[in-house]
């Protein structure tokens, strides 16, 4: 039999979907599994988006540019007039995702073994579009106790190697849920310049900011035009991950035709996605206070629920719809599998996500679990009570 | 300035989009320009499957699964069923687009440096592929006095080399309309036995055969079970290039396991394109029918208006929409650009596609063009007047 490649054999398994077999296992028992594990929201995609898919009236599906079609880009520099970022549509290259939008930025600033430095813990699948494109990623530590702030800038300074090309954040962060300042912010555009390096910023959760704090965006960084690749998306804003659009941004020409050559060997992004995501931009903006109401009582009820729990802590952050909590235990990987496996309280159980699979200094992570609070109140706060009462049996208990 | 990426400047750019510019400058003159370049079906994408995205009534449009929905994989099986190939759901990935299919491909059984051969000319995004995966193509000529028939075994073998992992061929073909016989394609399946590589067959044009011949899939060679990926899609069979769906199929369980990682790393491919093409498989018969009639009557009409201009030769294929013909030009780039910029019949002009973009070898395909038959026969005959009119007047007209 032939052989698979290296790469194939390298590429990391997703840490959240490694559990799936143990919950549908669970469910085959008959127990009622709370799902936390997964940034799939439960909240509805816009009327006004849903309807431009039904009223579709195109009679041949055609390719679209492979940038994405102009009425989408021109459409969305319309939506960053309203946040205050001026770009214009051939500045932006539609992707299959932020997913694929990053994986472009990847190969097109980075060779085969340079390095990007991104802030730990950091969204999993950065590891996958890492492999894919061959690069290595350099972990530098944030901090539960910070409330996983961005790391001091010597902290930065000392990963800095020569393959170093390029500094990538999440913000707000998933899965933290951390909120960068415009201090932070301005920061990171010190580092890039100074070292010049890319600062590749994904702002997927822009719009998810609590407690009247606002997104300081790495498109208002003076001075740093050519270093900033904006990677974003409709999945998480108009809840439509399935509809697979999402985009870089960037002022460098350079990027963006390098990027675009990444973008034509695979001809276009899906049509119908583009169709949605051009008609999402009209999203009213009761649609946003009704959601952003609706996620801060499920992250209150989240934050507050593990507090309560002896022995565990829960920083309260301020954006995304994710929080990353320390609990008394000893593996959170086995901790996260034995829910499934072994554990009920009143038929039901959890699913979450370890964090250590966000981690990528082995050993980190292994009393901390990623809880996305996708859930209605209701069953986030019986889902935090099914969390107490594991805890309380839970054989690898620390203290 | 940051630098970009060696791969970023070496991703080939298309041969086929870098005439664009000058078919808008053309038309921008006033100039109708009829457009023989690019593979983009006029045919209509059928209204079963049309109607299955105007009746989308999810609320939420979820992530699927990341080897594509399960009903849509089941349905699959069943399309296959109807070509006498037996698949499982389990056998199959569902990419975006075959584009995205076939890098998974290229990305789960080669590691950089290694060769896959395939037949020239071939489909130029090949060539973006095998960047991307950062492998080489090992081209072997096939003779358009052969009508581009499969190259002899020998040639296959004198091209392998211990970096050679897989063949590559698209059947019927892209761009030559060549569809392999069943001999042909036992070849293939004996010297893949003997040097234990990989058969990558691109089927996506399948259905599109003609004068009664059928299609012999590489699914149906014996013995071979482990060594073929089948590489499909949607775009072409049911004229639906912007739903974005292809998969590929192996029998072989750890192709898939590896495939599914990669799926796995960009999370899902699109929910809109997976609902379109499952409802696409109900097309009824004679959707088929009347196509296949159709592109016979345009394959006769370019194939026999070439064959009438003198110097000029023209194979007759019997499938896909594509040929590929000779012409007494001394350079086809050089004369496909000419058409745009400094031709004109009755206000009218052509945009092909230069041969030389499908061919690796240096050289190769001077005198060459693609024509995609995709225009209405009406249309197809006054472009093949308008060529005829041309090469009465180019200045590097060779004979």
């Amino acid at each position: 039999m032939p052989k698979i490649s290296f790469k194939g054999q390298q590429m990391p398994e997703s840490p959240i979907r490694k559990l799936v077999p143990f919950a549908d296992e669970a469910k085959k028992r008959g127990r009622k599994v709370y799902h936390l594990n997964i940034g799939q929201p439960d909240i509805e995609t816009p009327e006004v988006a849903l309807n431009a898919i039904r009223n579709y009236n195109h009679k041949v599906v055609e390719y679209s540019h492979s940038a994405g079609m102009l009425s989408l880009r021109e459409r969305l520099t319309d939506y960053y007039k309203t946040v205050n970022i001026d770009v214009t549509s051939d500045q932006i290259i539609v992707g299959t995702g932020a997913s694929e939008a990053l994986l472009f930025a990847f190969q097109s600033i980075m060779d085969p073994e340079d390095e990007v430095i991104i802030p730990e813990p950091f969204y999993a699948n950065y590891n996958g579009f890492a492999t894919n494109a061959g690069i290595n990623v350099t972990p530098i530590v944030s901090d539960i106790e910070t409330g996983f702030a961005l790391p001091p800038m010597e902290a930065f300074e000392k990963a800095i190697t020569d393959k170093t090309k390029a500094i990538l954040i999440c913000n707000p962060n998933n899965p933290t849920g951390y909120l960068y300042s415009k201090e932070e912010m301005e920061t990171l555009r010190d580092l890039v310049k100074k070292y010049d390096l890319y600062l590749i910023a994904d702002e997927v959760y822009r719009e998810f900011t609590y407690d009247g704090k606002t997104h300081y965006s790495a498109m208002y960084l003076d001075g740093i035009d050519d270093n900033v690749i904006l990677i974003d998306s409709i999945s998480k804003r108009y809840s439509a991950c399935g509809a697979r659009i999402g985009w870089l941004i960037s002022r460098n020409k350079t990027v963006i035709s390098t990027a675009l050559k990444f973008a034509q060997a695979r001809l276009s992004p899906p049509t119908f996605g583009q169709v949605l995501a051009e008609a999402a931009v009209d999203t009213p903006d009761e649609y946003f206070v009704a959601v952003i109401k609706e996620y801060i009582a499920r992250r209150n009820a989240v934050v507050e629920g593990i507090n309560n729990i002896e022995g565990a802590f829960c920083p309260n952050p301020s954006g995304a719809f994710y929080v990353v909590a320390r609990l008394p235990i000893d593996d959170s990987d086995k901790f996260c599998r034995w829910l499934l496996e072994d554990f009920e309280f009143e038929y039901q159980t959890v699913m979450l996500a370890p964090a250590s699979g966000f981690y990528s200094t082995p050993g980190k992570g292994k009393d901390e679990i990623r809880i996305s609070y996708v859930l209605k109140v209701e069953d986030l706060k019986s889902s935090v009570k099914v969390l107490a009462e594991a805890l309380k049996v839970y054989p690898g208990r620390t203290n």
